[in-house]
């Protein structure tokens, strides 16, 4: 049986001091970490971005089949998303997190190792934070900060007509795997001997539950000299997205049903629901995927990139926000997302 | 009646939209507020500082006494005391938000109002954030941005030996105003007609739902050319916040009961409920005052300043923390703070 050591044991600035006594700041702009009423940066001559989001047990997640490992892995991970989603590197953040005294320390471990790894993949130095206790669920609110220099910051509002649409990975993904989470929640709730039956399914699981922020897509195109027109990751769907750049923009666009990039297991699993994969690339949520425009000249370079999908092409704005599906028909996109605050999967990352 | 408008009705970002479409940008420091993944921030050749701190309903307030436009208010004014406690300027916020739908939007609006005055009185920019729906609680998480010139920052583990230990304002005030509240709470939760009696406890009150951010102090303290050589926020109680000091500096120290600032209504309070007025001071914690050392030799210039006490001094690390009381005595100061997960007040602003 796990260790179940209590929270009191330790006491508040003793929890924090044994939760993050591992820490060694690997950035040269961390110039003060945890420790003093505020961390100390220096960020030179770059420029700083700031993102933010919060995680609700209940809402973005349930206890009863999120790993915490995964879970801290996927609280930095979303952060880091929207860093890339600026051109730019992730750097810094705070941890602030409200958790039940029934919560273990051992349980807390769990949840910053997967903190601690999502950093280390990112090369994010954890340099403060708050903890409290809550009397309700577990609440999770990260803030990053990331450089970038000031030219190759890309924003959501520059896209130009006439330009590719580009998504990178596979879209609907992570949605699918939260159903089939759902639908399995039974089990792991019900009869302690039943076993969940994910077979064949690892894949879409892994995109709900320990996402990947596109780090290497950046990357990529740094290296193939491809600056995107304008750029934003897709957290709340496809569709949702690709309005806010157009909308931002004040462009049209013109998507391909065929080209949505969709993994055979979301195909499958979509199937099996009697749900529509192409449906669940617009409106699912929780990829994680960057969509960027870029110049129709870096079609070639573009095509070439692994894991990058051309969908599409901006047009005049009075023509509107279109997709073209696969029998040749036509239909105005509308951005899904959550549409009332009783939804349960829903996203902002303003 | 007060209006009710249900937050469904604008949706997430229309209701985003709604409560930040006042906001205008002040500080030449943010580049791009709230609208793409991340804000974008120049700080030229400032150094960078951050904290974050978090609230919850029910351990760090009760919605039932507490009047949301002060909530907001308060909300911003933790952490702006945290980068008033490093000598520096706060510039810039983010405020993630978790909300049940039982929330009306004009309740928010309310909510925001003193997000948006303290947000004035601190020459602070919202630059973004996330809103959620919460199936429990409401949950406010703020993460704060400010600047110093590097040679101005000012730690808590620089004190030196025979150093001046100076408090602003008064201490004690903000958990009497509690008390006060949690014992008219019957009150507000009963009887419509009755009204709770809070005459002549006006201040005590103010200080536990309102408190301010010492920014003042830091501008005095500017003027004068009196640069702290250590310097802390009191969220935590006197005692507790000296011990950090102490501890971090490797310093001991002596400090005098009957130099500790503690205003009338504080006593008057402490002995209607049979407490210590003291204890209250050393244990409290919510006072956002600030607790600093300087040399000897600005004894008189601190003396001479509005609002600012010397209650001791600095001594070898080897002799220990004490304090003497009004009656001759010493004590040695333990930093009580919170000990356990399960107590109601409880701060932590690493």
């Amino acid at each position: 049986m796990a260790e179940y050591t209590e929270l009191s044991t330790l006491g508040e600035f003793g929890l924090i001091k044994h939760l993050t006594k591992t820490v060694e700041l690997k950035n040269s702009s961390t110039l003060k970490g945890i420790g003093d009423d505020a961390a100390v940066l220096d960020y030179a001559n770059k420029k700083i971005l700031v993102s933010t989001d919060m995680l609700i047990q209940g809402i973005h997640f349930e206890l009863a089949y999120t790993p915490l490992k995964h879970l801290g892995y996927k609280a930095v991970t979303v952060n880091a998303s929207d860093i890339y989603a600026m051109n730019g590197t992730p750097k810094q953040i705070t941890l602030s997190l409200a958790i039940s005294n029934h919560f273990s320390v051992e349980s807390l471990e769990e949840f910053y190792a997967g903190v601690y790894l999502a950093c280390e993949e990112y090369g994010i130095d954890l340099i403060g934070g708050d903890t409290t206790s809550s009397k309700t669920g577990f609440c999770i609110s990260v803030t990053i900060l990331g450089e970038a220099n000031a030219k190759e910051i890309v924003y959501r509002n520059t896209a130009k007509e006439n330009q590719l649409i580009c998504v990178s990975g596979d879209l609907g993904a992570a949605y699918m795997g939260l159903q089939l989470l759902e639908r399995e929640k039974t089990v792991f709730q019900g009869d302690e001997e039943a076993q969940p039956d994910f077979s064949g399914y690892e894949y879409i699981l892994e995109r709900q539950l320990k996402p990947i922020a596109r780090k290497e897509i950046i990357e990529q195109l740094k290296e193939k000299n491809i600056c995107p027109t304008a750029m934003i990751d897709i957290s709340d769907g496809l569709a949702s997205e690709i309005m806010h750049i157009c909308k931002d923009s004040g462009v049209g666009c013109n998507i391909y049903e065929e080209k949505i990039p969709i993994d055979y297991q979301t195909f499958k699993m979509a199937e099996e629901l009697n749900m529509n994969a192409t449906v669940c690339a617009l409106s699912g949520g929780e990829d994680y995927e960057l969509l960027f425009t870029a110049p129709l000249d870096q079609f070639d370079a573009l095509t070439a990139l692994a894991g990058v999908s051309v969908i599409g092409h901006t047009v005049k704005e009075s023509e509107g926000c279109y997709m073209t599906t696969r029998d040749g028909n036509t239909f105005e996109l509308k951005a899904q997302g959550w549409s009332n605050f009783t939804s349960d999967i829903e996203k902002n990352n303003d």
